[in-house]
């Protein structure tokens, strides 16, 4: 038996945050926790083993319609390639190789039979890309929203330890794959009809098909990196889950971040929507300096766009933030960590 | 590209069945579902390779406030219990052995934390019994109903054949693990208040906290077993799958069937209740009557309680019904196939 500490506070109390750090408590404490999982809540994806030496991983996401997507703003299509995107995204962020996927659909009954064939088109689109294979799922009556849930089981290669928040050292250049805020600044777009800007499509299609850095995510554990996760929350919203699972501190540089001039030009608070907005599915990770060299090598050798660095990993500090950033004026100022919390708790 | 061929029915006309079978062309089609898949959609689970000769089985299932349960009728430890057995049941379908679990939870967020931390632990109860582990998940908003998305990942040992639904062979006995319309009499009993039966807390118990077959099914395949099934959607509503997906007809007893004296005597309808009603998670098999006594002694020597015997597997006759059933009187009658669907299609 295990003793439940909760206080019985409403979730919008607990925040998302609190209540993961709860299950996760419980989970350790379970017998069922065997000894076969080396990694359990708390990164991109749980990791166990299948059989000596083999690490293979399991990630979840579901989205809810009225939440994660609309049905008036997103074609099914698009609904079947984001569930399954978020999800391959989280593969990536480990560096496993995506395998199999299974889907479970919630349907109100009033979506066409159509629909769903093109949510699956969007799902296949992605399985395809990436190489995964889909096998199915279920389907479940959800009179109240469209309920899209996925799972893939991914492998990873046994020459190199997966990526993990909890292995950035300071000196660690810190680093992403893309631009920052385009899925944001897509569905702030997609929110507001008399916003007709000039980078409009660009973000929407980020918000509606995010692509997931499965290959890089492959290149950075070849490249020997060691720390990463993938951009879900916004990078003010990951970066302190790198810091605190890592005990580290981190400084930023403002004039480095990749943020597109039209998500700086077309919105007043670019910089809370770029870094809090959540959603980019870029990579973040740290690597020594000398990493980063390979790590552009490869990406260049694949086809990636270059990799982007953004400041570096430091020794904490009593007197200092966890987050600070480096202005082009060279004053350093603290960052308020967090993303938007779902639950409207801080 | 893939054709889509749906009208652009609603799925309400369509109804489940009819979805799953043109989602499963489209995954057919794919050039995604890679040589990895063994046995896609259309089981209780999907098959796929890991490595030469090595078989692993992943299955989701997601349950709706509202649909599979209601807050006001079971407690979150139930509910936990619930969504992991309903997944492990599936595991058990294919006689496979559980390995690894990751939960989604949407939450409305007037849930408490102690709901979420009395979910974890219902489902871990139903993890440590039957030896897997739990990995973590996550957790998103879902304002307008709670949303409990489980998936496992399985094991089958390569020595044997996994349990499919379309290996059913003429003369073979059709038999199940145990008693059937418990868990749909204790859905009427949580209707209707004014209900007080002898067997209630039984019936309440099979529909709140059903325990998956997960022993039973390790223990069909070593008996050579080749056919089975978990029983969601009733006895008339999966039989009809085995005989679909093995091209052969069957013949109940009527005698013979498990279905509960507090049961048929409980209820008038009782005969569709207990056959059509679903969610008895018994598994439901089929083989020839020589490894039937093998199974009877397994069982017995793992303490399960017995298989019962409740028909036979026949050839198909163009002038016969797929199902018929043999009365007390001898006489044999045509036996209308189907479960409740649950878009309300037939």
């Amino acid at each position: 038996m295990i003793a439940i500490s909760g206080q019985s506070k409403k979730i919008a109390e607990v925040g998302e945050f609190g209540l993961i750090k709860g299950i996760s408590n419980l989970i350790r404490a379970s017998k069922a926790n065997a000894s076969a999982i080396e990694l359990g809540p708390g990164d991109d994806a749980a990791l166990f083993r299948t059989r000596p030496g083999h690490t293979a991983t399991m990630t979840t996401d579901t989205l809810i319609e009225g939440v994660h997507f609309r049905h008036d703003w997103s074609k099914a299509e698009s609904i079947g390639i984001k569930a399954m995107a978020v999800n391959a995204s989280d593969m990536a962020g480990m560096g496993a190789r995506p395998r199999v996927a299974v889907v479970s659909l919630g349907l109100k009954g009033t979506e066409t039979d159509r629909w769903v064939f093109e949510f699956y088109r969007g799902a296949l689109k992605v399985a395809e890309r990436h190489g995964f294979a889909v096998a199915g799922g279920d389907i479940v009556s959800s009179p109240k929203a469209t309920v899209v849930s996925v799972t893939i089981y991914g492998e990873l290669s046994p020459r190199k330890p997966p990526l993990r928040r909890d292995a950035a050292q300071p000196g660690d250049v810190i680093a992403v794959t893309g631009p920052l805020g385009l899925s944001a600044a897509g569905a702030r777009v997609l929110a507001d009809d008399s916003l007709k800007l000039e980078g409009s499509p660009r973000m929407l299609d980020a918000h509606r098909r995010p692509e997931p850095r499965v290959l890089q995510g492959l290149l950075l554990r070849y490249a020997g990196v060691r720390c990463a996760m993938d951009l879900s929350d916004g990078l003010l919203g990951d970066l302190p889950k790198i810091c605190d699972a890592s005990e580290v501190y981190a400084l930023l540089r403002e004039d480095q971040l990749p943020v597109p001039h039209a998500v700086r030009w077309g919105f007043p608070d670019w910089f809370d929507l770029a870094l809090r907005g959540g959603e980019d599915f870029e990579l973040l990770f740290t690597c020594p300096p000398e990493n980063l060299v390979l790590v552009e090598m490869l990406f260049r050798r694949w086809g990636c766009p270059p990799p982007i660095q953004i400041g570096e990993i430091q020794e904490p500090h009593e007197r200092r933030a966890q987050i600070r950033m480096t202005h082009t004026d060279r004053r350093t100022f603290d960052v308020e960590p967090g993303a938007w919390d779902h639950f409207g708790a801080k």
